[in-house]
């Protein structure tokens, strides 16, 4: 009916539909164990807590909670993020911390402060896809910074001379599980200072360690040199939507005036929820229990792919978070292999969408924490035999 | 201590402070009468309902609450928001429906989607702000096309032949207050098809009218020409931060993946939450409880305004929404007589940053709504002696 002459901006040939989100949709059948989800499990969520916390904050501060609020976020909450972040070695003020609508929107302000149309943008090599995502439309360049099973390798940041910044995850990477050592950090961030190279480091899964606590941030050996994210997904609840994103000072006006623009700000009633959940130490108990039930996961999918993983896989075994990351033998593509998996009931994530080239085709991602130890076996069990019956083709 | 090359980019310098922002600061000192606000009253805020649905959705659906979730937005909900579209004329589907975070966030949408550096984006004169603000960073000219008390002139669309769209927020405008009669709608609908101009339309304040609902959207005219948004803020309470953005089908998958890039999802706990409330038609019953409160305030302010504006002073009365809109002698500028009404008790919001051209520097913007009548007229009282005062200098 309309002659309306709708025209998009270049940018959205960048916007395009995610590999995983179409996987997941596949993998929602009923009866498939699902090792793809990016999800934290359900049975983590503090329900109680929350329904406490909920019902005290619309009783004792009802109008404050559901009127508009601050751009910057609640200051109570800043206030904790930061003594938090303080406590892991960095040194941040309450007014740096900017209150995200989950850590996905602290990325979307970062590309929209930072990232002009053909600016580099350097990336490990793989790196987490929403980060990917939430740039891309700012028309970057992406630059893969070459690297080991032990991280990016410290000289290959030259290849990133130049770029706008770089883009790590560096504890229990999604999707590769790996966590940088101390001293992989010390070296990388001396290489970044050596070529004033701004970081961005993205630590969604820092508080899900199994043995030890990572090292501390590369953010608290770069201080101004370091845009810091962290998240409550991971150790609440996703569905909160509440993350957070600490720039330097002199970035920090941009950064608040990119959020006004992008949605005023992060809903109030769930930052005072949170805070009423969180304010006397009750992720110090939480926490804990997150760990428990992920390590025991993370020792059932360990046991079950050195049981059955045929020879010429590979395996990395994370010492924290969500994810283990598995190389097949190079002559199979892990996306191709996807829907037989599917049919003998099991489902993955490829990895090749984690590599900015598209390459590695014979990596996935395997999710160890939403399947309880019995379906995890059942379903390495199933991933095996789809890969063997692959070998012998 | 770093010497980290942090570079900006281009878009950046299109993003500024918020001069409301910095005057709603100012008018925050205790004993202000603050006749600035953009704030809906909290004391519409339905708390007891709000209350019986968080513990509902606690109790019943926590771990789905809790969770990751669409980033089209909640089922439920969607439908809901099309069965209200429909009722209103526009033909509009479930699938169509994007849960925002707030309806701000659907305006940084479709910059993101539809706004090339350089590209036209046509608004009225004046209009929302925030909607300036959302675009800014994407590097539009902007296009004021020229009106008179009734709306924009459809004769003056012609000078936004070309852009990617016009910007319109045509019921109990943000700042103006004006309403648009459905013979200047139909002629604006007309005129914008007649030049394939597409129509972003913006309604946060529809269902507050005072005497008789607003004639039918633009969209109902419009069906695939236009863009139409919609909030809960101001019939339920912003501090949710839930808005809907419909696109027509074919813009649908790039502003739903710029919605994925840009947080993931609206959180899926609010979105329940809501959905708890009004599912029952409790809109129906609440909904006039705040058009009568509003509709006292404003006749508060029609009669304080009319009772002491000096001479040369000129108003509108609003039959809807939040604001007054005044017009100074000529001569004066709200900006410059601020501070001399803060020493006296009162702020208000000069007009001129409504205008892209920054013009209109004596008009000024009232909100009716926070204060309660005896407030307004002292309020009002104290206004009109800074402007006497002010003209006999």
């Amino acid at each position: 009916m309309s002659t309306t002459h709708w025209q998009m901006a270049r940018r959205a040939a960048r916007l395009n539909p995610s590999t995983i989100r179409e996987i997941l949709k596949l993998s929602e059948r009923p009866g498939i164990i699902s090792l793809a989800g990016g999800l934290p499990s359900a049975d983590t969520f503090p329900v109680q807590a929350m329904r406490e916390a909920t019902e005290r904050v619309l009783r004792e501060q009802p109008r404050e909670a559901l009127q508009y609020a601050a751009s910057e976020g609640y200051g109570p909450l800043r206030e904790w993020v930061a003594a938090e972040l303080c406590g892991m070695g960095l040194a941040v003020e309450a007014a740096q911390v900017l209150i995200t609508t989950g850590s996905q929107q602290g990325l979307d302000l970062v590309g929209k402060v930072l990232i002009d149309p053909g600016s580099a943008v350097a990336v490990e090599s793989p790196t987490y896809l929403g980060a990917l995502q939430a740039f891309a439309p700012f028309e970057p360049e992406f630059v893969a910074v070459e690297g080991d099973a032990e991280g990016p390798d410290p000289a290959a940041l030259a290849s990133a001379r130049g770029a706008r910044f770089m883009y790590l995850l560096p504890n229990f990477q999604n999707p590769s599980g790996r966590c940088l050592s101390a001293a992989r950090r010390d070296a990388l961030a001396a290489a970044a200072q050596s070529i004033g190279l701004p970081v961005v480091e993205d630590n969604p899964y820092g508080d899900l360690w199994f043995d030890a606590p990572p090292p501390p941030p590369l953010a608290a050996r770069l201080g101004d040199g370091a845009i810091y994210l962290g998240s409550f997904s991971k150790v609440l609840a996703p569905g909160l939507r509440l993350g957070y994103v600490v720039p330097p000072k002199q970035l920090f006006p941009k950064m608040l005036q990119a959020k006004q623009a992008a949605d005023l700000h992060t809903p109030g009633f769930n930052q005072r929820v949170v805070y009423e959940v969180i304010k006397n130490g009750f992720l110090r108990e939480h926490v804990p229990t997150i760990r428990a039930r992920y390590r025991a996961q993370r020792d059932a999918m360990r046991a079950a792919l050195q049981a059955h993983l045929p020879a010429g896989c590979r395996f990395n075994a994370p010492e924290g978070g969500m994810f283990f990351w598995v190389e097949l033998p190079s002559s199979l593509d892990a996306t191709a292999l996807l829907p037989k998996a599917v049919e003998r009931g099991v489902a993955y994530v490829p990895g090749a969408p984690f590599f900015t080239s598209g390459s590695h085709a014979h990596t996935l991602r395997l999710s160890f924490v939403t399947v309880p130890p019995a379906k995890i076996e059942e379903g390495v069990r199933a991933l095996a035999a789809v890969i063997e019956e692959a070998l012998q083709k």
